[in-house]
C-alpha cells in the first residue's frame, strides 16, 4: 500500500485530479427527482484529504456545504452502535444485497429484516432505533457531525427534508412493509420524516471529510484528541461501506477505487483509507448507479496516484 | 345444469344445509386481526338464495348485517364500469394473480397495474379512479347496494374502517407502489382511507343476495324493474368473480362450488348461479385462505343438492 | 344457458364462423421455436362440434391431424386420476399461476410443488407419476386417445419430439428444480423425453372432440356407452381447464368464451360446454398468449350464437 | 496495517491459531451432499502462510491434498482474463449477489447475466468459455495451479467429479437457463461436466498457498521469477474476491477478517494480504454458510495478531 506525499504537493495532486476529470462534465445527471437537488450547479468540485495526523489539503469547492442525502447513514449508525453497541443487528443485517430489481420482496421474504443499514430500509430501521432512544435522529445525527468535525455551519435544509418526504412512495412502501414485520415500532410517516430531515443535512466536503477522519484511524479523532468510536465499531463501519456504501456499484468500486466509501445523490462521496487518511469529494453529477461519476473518477485518479487501493 | 326446488322446498333444503355444515363449527378462525371483526359471534350463519324470478328463501341469521369487506370489490367495479365501461381497464388487468408469495415483487415487475380488480391493489386503483370520478367511493357504493337491494339498512361502519386504516401497513406499502407508477392519481392515504371505508359496508345476507341478483339474469334486476347493468358488464364481472373472487382458492372452489362467487374477511360470500339464482351466505369462521369455512361448505352442499355447478 | 340447434343448422353455422374469423389471418404467429411446428400452413382452420348424443357438425379441416402439445396434458391428467384418485395431488397443485414472470422462483418458493398439471411443471410431474405406473405414458396418452376417440389416426411425431426435447432449456432447467426437490422420481431428461414424445402426439380436430366428449357429459362416453372416468374426475378436470387451461389468458378467455378449455401451441384448442357438447377448433396462429388466434375468436363467435357461455 | 512476524515466530504463532480454534470442532458439518467429500475426516486442520518474499510457514495437515471445489473458480476466471482480458465481462457481472433467496428469478430477471464470476452461474460461464478456447478447462485450470504452485501432486478426482454431476440438479437447472438466454455456447450437460472435473481439483494447503501467492505481490509469482497475471487483473480477481468469495457472509468476513478470500465446501479457504502474504488454510467441517467454520476462525484470529485486516 502506498503512502501519501507531504502537504504541499498533495494540494497539488488534488488539483491535477480536479483537471483530469473536467473533460467527464456533462457526462453524468445532477438528482432531479426533488426541485431542491435539481437547482444545484453541476460544475461544482471540491475536494479534500485530511491524513490521521490532521493534515488537510483541499481543491475547489471543499467550503460549499451541500446536501449529504445517503451519506447520512453513516453517522446514523455510528450512533446507534455507540448507544449499544450490537442490539441493531437484531433488526438489520450486515450482508451486501445485490442490485435492487426486487427490493420489496427481498425484504419480505426475508421477514421485514433489511440486508443492511445503507439500504434505505435498513437506514429507516436505524432511525426508528434512534428515535426511540434519542428522540430526534436528524438532529442527533447533525449535532454529532458538527461536533467531529468542530464545524458550524452543519444544518438540516428542511425544504429539501419535505420536498423528499412529498416524493416517497417507495421509501413509504418500504416503510410499511417494515412496520408491518415489526422492524420498526414508531408510525412509518414519522419514521420517514425523521429520515428525510436526516438526509437534507448540509455541510461542506471539508466539513464531512474531518467528520469521518476517526473511521480511518481506528476510532480516534486527532481533531479531538480522544475516540469517538471504539475500533471495533470503526472496523465494523469500514466492512459495511467497503461491502455496501456505494449502492449497487460496489464491486465496480472495489476494482477502481478499493477503499471503504460511502455516496450520497448528492454527489458526495467520502472514502477511508484505514490508518492512512480520509478522503472527501463533491461533484453533483451522478452515473447510473447514483454514485458522483466525477467524485468516483476523482477517487480513483487519486488512488491510482498514491497507490492507497487495499486490493 | 340443475334446476331449483319450489320455494318451499327450497327454504327447507337450506334448513338442511345449515344443519348439514354445523358440525364444521369451530375448526375456522374469526378474523382477528381488527378488534371489530374478532368481536363477532362465530356462531352466526345465515343464508338466502333469491331467484331471477324474484323469490326468495333464507335460513338462519339471513337478516343481520355484517362487514361486508371485499365483497364490495365487486359493486365498486360495476360503479367504474357504469361510469365509463373500458378506461379502469388501462390501468388493472383481468388475470388471476396466483396465491402472494411475492405480491408486491409481482406488483413492481409488472409497472404497479395490479393482476385484477378484486386483489388489493386492484381495488384500490378502482377506489382511486371512482374519487376522481364519484368523489366519495365508500358513499356511492353505499348507495347502490341500497338501491339495488332495495333495503334502507346499509351503513358504513366508521369504527370498522379507522380501526382498518390504522392496521393496513401491507395496504399502504401497495398504495405507495401504485402511487410510484402513476396507477392512481390522488393521495395514497386517501385512497386507502377512501377503501377502507368502503370494506367497512355493513349489510345483511338478503340484502347483499338482492343487490347481487342481477349479475345472475344478464344485468336485469327483477326488484327494479330495469338493468343496473349491461349484459357484457355481467358478463365481465362474473368471469373475474369465476377467477379471482374467492382468494388463493379459486381453483379449489370452481371444483366444490363451480359458481362465480366473491368472499370477504367479514366471512361472507355471494355465488351467482347465471340464469338461475343469486345465492349468498354468511358464516364468520375463516379457513386459511381467507375465505368463509361453513359458508364455502354450504355452498358446496347446496350446489351439490340441485345440480347447480356450472363445471 | 344456450341449446345447440339442430345437426344441419350447426354445420351451417360452423361453416358461418369460419367465414366471420378468417380475415383476422396473419395477425397471429405460427410457433416456430421449432422447425416442426413452423411449417404448418397458416391456413388451416379447422372445427367441430359433438352433442352429448353423439351428433358431430365438422367444418374445413377438421380431419387433417396436428400437433396436439399442451393439449396432452388433459389425458395424461386423466390418466393419473384414474390410475389412482387422488395421489397425483399431494405434487402437485389446482391453483391458477398467473403469469409467468418469474415462473422458477415460484416452484423453488413453493418448494418444487408446481401450482396446477398444467403448467409445464404440473405436467411434467404426472409424466413422472405415469412412468412409474404405466411405463409409457406418451404410449399410454396416446392408446387413450385412440380408444376414446374410436380412431386410428393417431400417433406420435419422433421428429417433433426430438426437435422439441433439443430446445428444452427452459423445461430441462424446470424438471431439474422438480428433481432437487424430489418431486419426481427419474432422471429429469427421461421425464423431460417422455414428456416432449407426449405432446407430439398428432390427431384431428374430429378425433380429438370425441376423445374430450366424455368431460361433457359427467365421465360418459356416448361413442363407448361408457364412463371413462368418474363425475368426480371429469369435474376436477374441467375445473382445472376454466382455471388453468388457456396458459396466462384464462380471465379473457372466461369472459369472451366462459367454458373450460384447453389450448396447445400446435394450434389446436378444445372447449367443454357441460352437458350440452365438446367443441375442438384447430388454426395454426397464435395470439401472445400462445393460444390460437382464430381458434379462440373461432369459439367466442360460436358461443355468441348459440349463448353456451357459462358466465 | 500490520506486518509479519519472523519466520520461526509466524510457524508458531500458525501453532497458537491451530490450538485456539480447536474446541469450535464439532460445531459445524463436513459437506456432505455427496459422498466423497463426506468421508474426509473433521479432524483435519492444515495452515500455511507465504509472504511476497517466498517464505513458507506451516503448521498441521498443510501437505494432505483435498479437494478445492469453488476455490477452483479462482484460477479458472485468471485463465479467462489472461487468455483475453475483457471479453468475459461481456457474459459475466463484477457484483455480489446477495444471499440467493432467488437465484434462478434474480438470472431471470437480469437476461441471464449471472452476478459474478464466483457464484455457481458465473463460473459456469467462465467454463463454457474456457471450453471455447482451451478445450479442457479442467485440466487447464489443474495445469495453471501445477506450475504456479511448482507442485506435481495436483489431480482431477474423477469419482467426486461424477458424483458431483449426478446429483447436480440446481447446477443443471441453472445450466439450462445459460443456454436458453445464449450465455453459454455449449451442451449445458457438457460445461456442467467440466465444470464438475474443474471443481474436483486436489491439492494440498502449500500448494494452494503458492498457487495465490501471484495476487498478493501485483501479479507477481516470487517462485516463478516472473508475472502469472498483470498488476490489473490481480486487482480485478482480489476485489471479487474481496466482495463475493465468501458465499453469503462476505460482510461478516469483511468485518471479522478484512482480507479478499475465496473458499469451498472442500473445507478450503485461501486469502490474499496485498503486499503482504498469502494465506491458505483447510478444515473440513463448514458453517451454515458453507465456508470452513475453523478455518474462517483461524484467519480471524491469525488477522487479529498480525493486524493485517485491511479495514
Amino acid at each position: 500500500m502506498g503512502r501519501l506525499p507531504p502537504p504541499d504537493k498533495l494540494t497539488e495532486l488534488l488539483a491535477d485530479v480536479a483537471v483530469m476529470v473536467r473533460p467527464q462534465k456533462g457526462k453524468g445527471r445532477v438528482a432531479d427527482y426533488i426541485p431542491a437537488l435539481s437547482q444545484v450547479s453541476p460544475d461544482r468540485f471540491g475536494m479534500t484529504v485530511i491524513t490521521v495526523g490532521g493534515e488537510e489539503s483541499s481543491t475547489g469547492d471543499a467550503n460549499i456545504p451541500f446536501s449529504l442525502q445517503s451519506i447520512t447513514k453513516v453517522p446514523a449508525l455510528i450512533l446507534a452502535l455507540n448507544t449499544n453497541g450490537d442490539e441493531i443487528w437484531e433488526r438489520v443485517g450486515k450482508e451486501p444485497s445485490g442490485t435492487p430489481f426486487n427490493y420489496l420482496a427481498q425484504l419480505e421474504a426475508e421477514h421485514g429484516i433489511p440486508r443492511n443499514p445503507f439500504v434505505n430500509a435498513g437506514a429507516l430501521t436505524v432511525t426508528d432505533y434512534l428515535i426511540d432512544r434519542l428522540g430526534n435522529p436528524a438532529g442527533a445525527v447533525r449535532d454529532f457531525l458538527k461536533i467531529v468535525s468542530q464545524t458550524d455551519d452543519v444544518w438540516i435544509d428542511e425544504t429539501v427534508a419535505e420536498s423528499e418526504f412529498g416524493h416517497a412512495y417507495q421509501n413509504k412502501a418500504i416503510a410499511n412493509i417494515l412496520a408491518l414485520h415489526g422492524t420498526i415500532n414508531n408510525d412509518p410517516d414519522l419514521v420517514l420524516k425523521a429520515y428525510c430531515r436526516q438526509c437534507a443535512i448540509h455541510m461542506s466536503v471539508v466539513a464531512l471529510t474531518r467528520a469521518f477522519l476517526p473511521l480511518a484511524s481506528g476510532g480516534f479523532s486527532p481533531i479531538l484528541g480522544e475516540s469517538v468510536v471504539t475500533t471495533r465499531i470503526a472496523r465494523r463501519v469500514n466492512a459495511l461501506m467497503m461491502m455496501c456504501g456505494m449502492y449497487d456499484a460496489v464491486g465496480s468500486f472495489a476494482y477502481r477505487v478499493g477503499l471503504p466509501a460511502k455516496s450520497g445523490v448528492g454527489g458526495g462521496i467520502v472514502a477511508i483509507a484505514p490508518g492512512v487518511a480520509s478522503i472527501g469529494v463533491w461533484a453533483p453529477e451522478l452515473d447510473r448507479s447514483g454514485n458522483s461519476l466525477l467524485g468516483t473518477l476523482a477517487l480513483e485518479q487519486f488512488v491510482q496516484a498514491t497507490d492507497l487501493s487495499l486490493l
